[in-house]
């Protein structure tokens, strides 16, 4: 019998995670490497495909090398765009400019197919392909990070748009003259409600409500967002306030965008999901009050059932389906 | 030679407009009946029937009867739903509650095919079929009038959405805890944009700006959104500071939305849309100072080309693509 895998890749700014994945969604080995001891793409390039083989290797000792079909390998990239495998401009990666990812990968590696996205298509991928949204047509994944990502499928499709960059929700303005976002922007969701957002919340509720909290002892560049929600889990009230802030504010936000394609349900990822009820509870409500009524109890809002460490690589080999 | 002909009807608040269209785009012969005369949707849909059966033997006497081959029936309608083919809690129409439009004229026409959605999907389609929109894959259809309306494409479909509800981007929040817009939600860009919207802006500035308009004489009934572009085109400086803030507001909203689907075009229809330069310049200028950096230069503002009086038939008789 033949054993069909694929290979999936999740670049980060500091470590690029390679696994190869079962037909049935099983990460079967995984290893990775370096992303940011790399300044030029040539050299990147080389080290990833030779952990690609690597990897390759690993799975032929567990199966025996005969009996493997290779599928191909499937990339998630901070500003992968899928329609020219390129990476664009990355904010937080040290080669710079327009890197042809899939096209130095091909030149290094004999496989089928090679693709790429950015990491959150890829989770919008991966949830419809091995998670919560199977079966799911019209759905929205929004993933909390450093950044606030987003994929969108219309029609059991995932929507690219014109020129392969479609699905940035984050960067939607939703408090016109709001925080600085960088690009001379303001205002933007993700400097909201990001795990980087919810930071920048606490700090304005230490300002509006003063007071100390259980965080007092911390210093402010040792203070995360998982601090935040866990101090909100345990009764802090500016802590609690901040995490009120947050959900109202992306609950309304998805009902805004809920009247954009009309999913039938967004499905959340990410570190500030984890915090559970405290977020959970104020975006739930919010959402539902700012449906228009002919979306009110038609739009679920999903935890994602992709598990975290696995995540990102299950949804890049999901490129492939 | 045979000659196809399609039927095209647009549902507005008072009239029942009906075309027959060519294959060219071509509004062959156009006939209309009241539609707020009607408090009940089976008497509506007996004129309406009536209706598409003369003009039906209106083509005939032009044509022939024997030459013609109708494709069927596409509607434009308020609330319209694609998916069930019905109209869904219309506010401006008589028939309240949901009129299974569709069904109730099959019952009455014998048509190889009957089909209905909202009014701005309608404009996408035709936009897309016989205007500036050929071609284009990816788009927004924008439609300025009471309300604001969208019709979105993506890879060369009209999204619907899972409810068929897609494409209300008029209802989208652009100012938090800003102007009432009904369903107990504010801040809609619908209540800044749309004709409605610009007449409101108007008197926002007249507050702010104090001082005379050259639109003094007359009644605040009176005054339309046509009234306040005359004026800003002749120069009155409180009709130039509302245009001024509509395209503002607008190239923003614009500019956030291309984040979404990443469209290569946003096309703009509707009355408000005539005023030409006193809102197109500051809505150019705005859209691109908010576009992301990997989106400026790249998306298209473009008028529609579709003739004002024709668009709406047009449009719905372009559902039978």
């Amino acid at each position: 019998m033949v054993i069909k895998l694929k290979i999936g890749a999740d670049i980060g700014g500091t470590n690029t995670c390679i696994g190869v994945i079962s037909s049935e969604g099983k990460v079967v080995c995984q290893q990775s490497f370096s992303t940011c001891a790399y300044h030029e793409a040539e050299l990147y390039a080389d080290a990833f495909a030779q952990t690609i083989k690597a990897a390759m290797s690993n799975a032929a000792k567990i199966f025996g090398e005969a009996k493997i079909e290779w599928l191909g390998l499937g990339i998630g990239a901070p500003n992968g765009n899928f329609h020219n495998g390129s990476i664009q401009e990355p904010p937080n990666l040290n080669f710079k400019g327009i890197t042809p990812l899939v096209a130095l990968l091909e030149a290094r590696l004999e496989l089928p197919r090679i693709a790429l996205t950015n990491d959150a298509n890829a989770a919008a991928l991966g949830e419809n392909l091995y998670g919560a949204a199977q079966g799911f047509s019209d759905f929205i994944m929004i993933t909390l990070g450093t950044g606030l990502g987003s994929g969108i499928f219309v029609n059991n499709q995932l929507v690219y748009g014109h020129n392969g960059l479609a699905g940035e929700l984050g960067h939607m303005t939703i408090i016109p003259g709001g925080r600085n976002c960088g690009f001379g922007r303001r205002g933007s969701l993700e400097n909201y409600c990001s795990a980087t957002g919810i930071r920048r919340t606490f700090f304005e509720m230490l300002a509006q409500h003063g007071g100390s909290t259980s965080l007092d002892h911390k210093s402010i560049s040792a203070i995360t967002a998982k601090d935040v929600a866990d101090a909100a889990i345990s009764g802090d009230s500016i802590a609690m306030a901040t995490m009120d802030f947050t959900g109202d504010l992306l609950g309304q936000a998805l009902a805004s965008f809920a009247l954009v394609t009309s999913p039938s349900a967004f499905f959340l990822f990410g570190g500030p999901v984890q915090a559970g009820d405290v977020l959970l509870a104020p975006l739930r409500q919010a959402f539902e009050r700012h449906l228009i009524p002919t979306h009110k109890g038609t739009v679920q809002i999903i935890e994602s059932a992709l598990p975290p460490g696995e995540a990102a690589i299950l949804g890049a080999a999901a490129l492939l389906r």
